[in-house]
C-alpha cells in the first residue's frame, strides 16, 4: 500500500485526486493537506465524499509528511514546492508537483512568465516533465516529477506526433483552446461566480497566458527546432473539459492516410489516447471523468493546413488523473491502475 | 460471468447501464439491443464508449436473447416489456424491467395513468419492486423485478422511515421534485432541446403525473393506510440529478434526534443511503455519478412540519445503478459490486 | 427629467436598475454609488454599459446625494437604509429601499429573521411596502417604498387572490421556491463559483429564510388571518428567474373557471401580470428579462388542494423593474415606462 | 408605419425579430408566417409574447404577402427564398432576406458549398449585401438586401478595417469562432438537446462551413485580394453569443496605438460597434440581448501576430437586429430604430 500525501487537497485538482484515489486499490491517502481547512472533516468540504472519507484535514508540515508518505502531491499555487523543496524532502518521499514550479527547464524562463522568484532551481534538472506518454522512461526514474499544465497536456500531446515527424511548420503553429471553469480553481473571485461565467465566453491571457513557454519547450525537444506559438485559452460555460483547436501549415502534401499512420505509430498502444474515427470531432463530454484523451485532425486542401483537435477532463488527463498515472510509473504498478474510469455521458 | 442483454441500449438509461457494467467484474454485456441503431457501432451512438464497446447494436428480440442472457435490463418505452414477456422468457432468463410495466399491482391504476392497455397482467403479482433497501429478500428470489422510476425511488425513500414509524400524517405530504433534463430521454423533441431549458424552470404533470401512482402504493404499504399526495415534477437545467423537498405534518412533537433516529433505524446499515449531518441539505451535485441517496430533514416548529430532502443520480439510483443492484442480488452477488462509484465533484 | 440617485450600483439589482432606467426617457440616473469601486468607471464595472454610461462611481454619502436627487434607489445590504435614514433626508428626497429594512412592521420580528438591530424603526410605520399590484395608491403618496423581496414578491402575488378571496385554507400554505443564482449577489463566495452551482440543485435556509415573515405578513392582511407557513427557497443553475410553486388546500369546492375569475378579478386589467390560459404551466425563461408575472393554477380533486405557480424575473419585477415601477407611482408617470421590455427568448 | 411580414416567425431568428420589432414604433407586423404552426396562436408557439402578440401564424404565401407588406424578412432555410423571389413580388414590397441565398455573388460558389441549385440566380447581382456598417449606401437603395450570417457578421467585422487597410496578409487568417446553441435552430435533433450540448464543447463543420466563402468573398472586396481562410465554428453551451478569434501576421511592425487608430477609422462612429479599451477582451454576455459587436485586439511581438477578437449576439447583430437595421436603411428611418436595446447582465 502506497502512503499518500496530499497538499492541496481541497482545491479541484485535490478533490479529484481523493476521488481517484479512493479507487486505487493500492493507495492509501494520509494526508489531507489544506491551509484553508485544518482541522475541519474533508468531507465537510467536499459533501461528496461523505462516509468516504473519514479523515480531517491537515497543514502543510512537508517535512513532517516527507516522513510518512511515499508520495506526495502538491496541488498548490505556483512558488509553493519550490519554496518547501529540499534534498532532504526528496531522499524521504517522492513528489508529483502538480504545479508549474518545475515544469520549466530555463529558469529565467519560468520566473518571466510567473513574475516570482524560483526558491530551488537546483531540483529543476533533476525534474522530469511527468507527460507519460512522452517521457515514459524518465518518469519510472524520478524522485520529482513536474506534472504537466492541463492546457499544456492537452495542447502538446494533439501536435505531438506530427510535430515529431516534422509533417507540419511549427513556425505557423496556433493553439486556439477553450477550458472549462474549475480550471480556475475554487478561489472566491467574481469573475468565476456562476452569474459571470454562465451564458458566456471570453478570451482571457492573449498572448500571454503562462502555459504558453511549457508548450513551446515541448514542442520544441519534440520537433528539435526553437518553437514560438501563439496560444488562447478561453473560459467555456461548463464545469470541467478542455478542447484545443490547432492550426498548423503542412510541410508537405499529405493524405489523411499518412497522418493517421503518424498519430497511430505513436498512440495506438497508448491505453489513454484516441484517435476518434475520420470526420469524428472530439467532444470534451466524451471524456468526462475519464483520464483519455481524444484526438483528430482534419486536412485542408484549400489552405494546405491541417487542423488539429484534442479533448481532455482538465481535471483527469489535465491534472489529477495524470498525476496518478506518473504515480503509478514512478512505483512500478500498473499504469492504468485506478484509472479505468469510464467517462461519463450524459 | 453473468451474461448481460440490455434493450434500449442506447437511451440514456441504457447508456449508464453500459457505463456501470464495463466497470462490474462479474458481467458481460452479449447484446446491445438498440431498435434506432441496428447494425452500427454502438461507439459510434455513444463516443464516450470508443474503444472500450466494439459491439454493433442489435435488435429486441427478446425470445432469441432470453436464450444467450442470463438476465436481461429492458430500457425500453412503456408498454414494450409487458408485450413481449412470456412464461417461457421468464423461464430462461431473469428480467429487470427498467419501464413502469410491473411496478403497479392493480393493473387499473397502471392502465389509468398510462392511458395503454397492460398486454400481460398476469406476471405483475410476481414482479418484485426493486426498491433494493425495502424489498431486498424478495429481490433475491425474483426472477422478473421491476426497477423503481427515477423519481419514486428518491420520493419514496426520503419519507419511508418515517412513513413507516407513523410519525407524519400521511394525508398532508406533499413531493416538490426536481430533476435534469436526461429524465426526459434521449427522443428529439423542442422542449428538449438546449435552447429550451437552458436558463429556464417549470413544472410540468402537475397533479398527474406518472409516477405519483407509484409512490402512493409504496408509501401506502410502508404506513399502512391509503395515501394519495400531490406531487409535482420541475425540469431543472442539469443534465442528471434529481432533489425532492417533502413536506408532512408531524403526528406527534418529536425532537431532530428522534427523527434522526428513525432514519438511522432503516438506513444506518445500508450502503447507498446517506443521512447527512444535521443542518447539511442534499445536494444532487454530491450524488452525481453514483448510486448515492443523500437525504436530510429538518423540524418546523412554527408550522410543526417535517420538510425531508433526498437527492440521487437520476441515472444511477434512478435507473441503472439501482438495476445492477437489483442484478447484484438477484444473483447473490455482493450488493455493491460494479457500484463503488465515488461521486464526481465538480 | 427625476434625477435618480443609486446606492449598490455595482451590484446586480444596481446594475439592473441602470439597465432599465437607461431606456426610461424620463429619468436620468446622477449618482452611481458604490462603496467598491468609488472613482472606477461604472462601465469598466459592467463593461456591457461600454459607451453607454460614462460616469464614475460615486461613494454613499446619502446626505449630499439627498440634494442632488429626485429619488433614491437602495440596492444595498440589509441595515444599511435603515442606519443612514433621517427626517432631513426624507424631506429632500424620495426613497426606494431595496433592501428589507422598511418591509416588516413590527420591528421584532425584523430584527429576529434579521438578526440585527433597526436603527431607524420611526419611519417603519410611514414606509409603503412597494408591491404595487397590492398598494397602488399608498405607493403613489409615499415618500420611503419598501421595495419587496424577490421571493416574496414572486410568491404573494401567485396566492393573493385566492387568499384575500378566501377560497384557500392559510394554515396549509407551503411555498417552493426556485431561484436563480443572481438573487445572491455579487459577491465572491464560493458557493456561488460556477463550479459548485452548475449541474446542481439544493434547497437552503430551509424552514429560516428571511423571506418567510414578509409573505406572512403580506398573505395575512390579504386573508385578514393570521399566515405562518412553510417557504423553501432552491438555487437552480441560471442566472435570472424565480419560480414559486404553491400548495393549499381549497377551502370549499370550486371549478376551474371560478377561480380563473377570480384571478381575473384581481389581475385582468395589470399591465404586468399574465394569468396563463388553462394548462400552460409558468416557465422562467418566458418572463426572462421583463417585468411580468406569469401565474397559473391547477386543481387536484383527488388531494382537494390547489397548486399555484408564478414565474418572475427575481431582477426585474422581483427588484429594479419593480423598483421602477414604484417610481413611476410615485412621480405620477405611466406605470409602465421604462418598463416596456419584452421577455427575451431564448 | 411600416406593414410588416415575416416568413419563418417560429424558429430562433423569427422570434427574436417579432421581439424586436414589438418594440420598433414605425413597425407593424402583419404577417407571421410559419409553415409549421399555420392557424395556431403565435403566442402559444412563444410563450413570451403572450398579451403582447395576439395573432395567429400564417402560411408562407409570398406573392399574397407582398401585396400586403411593405417588406418581407424571409427567415428560412436555404433555397426557399430563391425558390419564390420574382420580379413581381419585388417591384411590390422590399425583401430582407436572413437565409443565406443571395448572399454570395458566385452562384457556383453558393451551389458547390450548399449543395443545392440556386433557383433565382438573375436576383443575385441586383442583391445587396447587408452588412450596414460596410455597404450602409447601397442598402439605402436596395430592394433584395442578403442580410449577412451570424459567423460572418463577426467575422467579418472583426477583421474588416485591418483587412481594408491592408495591415494584416490575408494568406495567413484564420477565423476560430465560438457560438451559443440557438445558431442551430429550433428543429428537433439529437445533437441540439440539452443533456448532448451542456458541459460539452466541440468544433463542427471544420474546413467545410458553409460561412467560409462568404467571409472570404467580404474579405476578398476589403483587401483586394482573394482570401481563402480555416474558418472553424465551435458549439458552446449557451443560448446565445458568437466569439470570433482570429489570427493573421502582421505585414509590418505596428504598434497598439496604430492599430487602434485603424479601427476608430472605421468604427467610432458606428453606433453599433465598440472598440473596446485596451486589455479588455470581448464577451458575448457584455452584447447579449443587444445589436452591438464588442472588439478587441492585441499584437504579439512573440510571434508577428495580431489577434482580433469580436463578440455579437448571434440572433440580433447575427440575425434579427441587423435585418432590422437593414430595414430602417431601406426605409429611410434612423438606423438605431427600435434597436436600442441595452446588452442584459447577467
Amino acid at each position: 500500500m502506497i502512503k499518500i500525501g496530499i497538499i492541496g487537497a481541497t482545491g479541484y485538482a485535490g478533490g479529484e485526486l481523493v476521488r481517484i484515489l479512493t479507487g486505487h486499490k493500492d493507495a492509501e491517502i494520509v494526508w489531507y493537506g489544506s491551509r484553508s481547512y485544518i482541522d475541519k472533516k474533508y468531507a465537510g468540504v467536499y459533501q461528496n465524499m461523505f462516509q468516504i472519507v473519514d479523515a480531517k484535514c491537515l497543514d502543510d508540515n512537508m517535512a513532517e509528511l516527507a516522513k510518512q508518505a511515499d508520495v506526495i502531491f502538491t496541488a498548490t499555487p505556483q512558488g509553493f514546492c519550490a519554496s518547501v523543496m529540499s534534498e532532504e524532502i526528496l531522499s524521504q518521499t517522492k513528489i508529483v508537483d502538480l504545479s508549474a514550479d518545475y515544469r520549466i527547464k530555463d529558469v529565467a524562463t519560468y520566473e518571466k512568465w510567473y513574475g516570482i522568484e524560483h526558491k530551488s532551481p537546483q531540483f529543476i534538472k533533476e525534474a522530469v516533465y511527468g507527460l507519460c506518454e512522452v517521457n515514459r522512461e524518465d518518469i519510472k526514474e524520478a524522485r520529482l516529477v513536474a506534472n504537466p499544465g492541463c492546457y499544456t497536456t492537452c495542447s502538446i500531446l494533439t501536435a505531438y506526433p506530427l510535430a515529431k515527424e516534422g509533417i507540419i511548420d511549427m513556425k505557423t503553429l496556433i493553439v486556439d483552446a477553450k477550458s472549462g471553469t474549475s480550471g480556475a480553481g475554487r478561489g472566491a473571485k467574481v469573475p468565476n461566480l456562476y452569474c459571470e461565467v454562465n451564458e458566456n465566453i471570453k478570451a482571457y491571457g492573449v498572448a500571454s497566458h503562462r502555459h504558453t513557454p511549457e508548450i513551446e519547450e515541448q514542442l520544441g525537444y519534440a520537433s528539435g527546432e526553437e518553437v514560438v506559438i501563439n496560444f488562447t485559452p478561453h473560459l467555456v460555460p461548463m464545469n470541467r473539459g478542455i478542447l484545443a483547436t490547432e492550426y498548423a501549415s503542412l510541410k508537405k502534401d499529405v493524405t489523411y492516410e499518412e497522418v493517421k499512420a503518424i498519430y497511430d505509430k505513436y498512440y495506438q498502444k497508448e491505453r489513454f489516447i484516441r484517435v476518434l474515427d475520420e470526420g469524428v470531432c472530439p467532444e470534451t463530454k466524451w471524456v468526462e471523468g475519464s483520464n483519455y484523451v481524444d484526438i483528430n485532425f482534419k486536412i485542408d486542401p484549400r489552405t494546405n493546413r491541417i487542423i488539429m483537435m484534442g479533448a481532455i477532463d482538465n481535471l483527469v488527463k489535465g491534472a489529477a488523473g495524470q498525476a496518478v498515472q506518473n504515480m503509478n510509473l514512478m512505483f512500478g504498478l500498473p499504469e492504468s491502475e485506478g484509472l479505468e474510469l469510464v467517462p461519463m455521458f450524459p
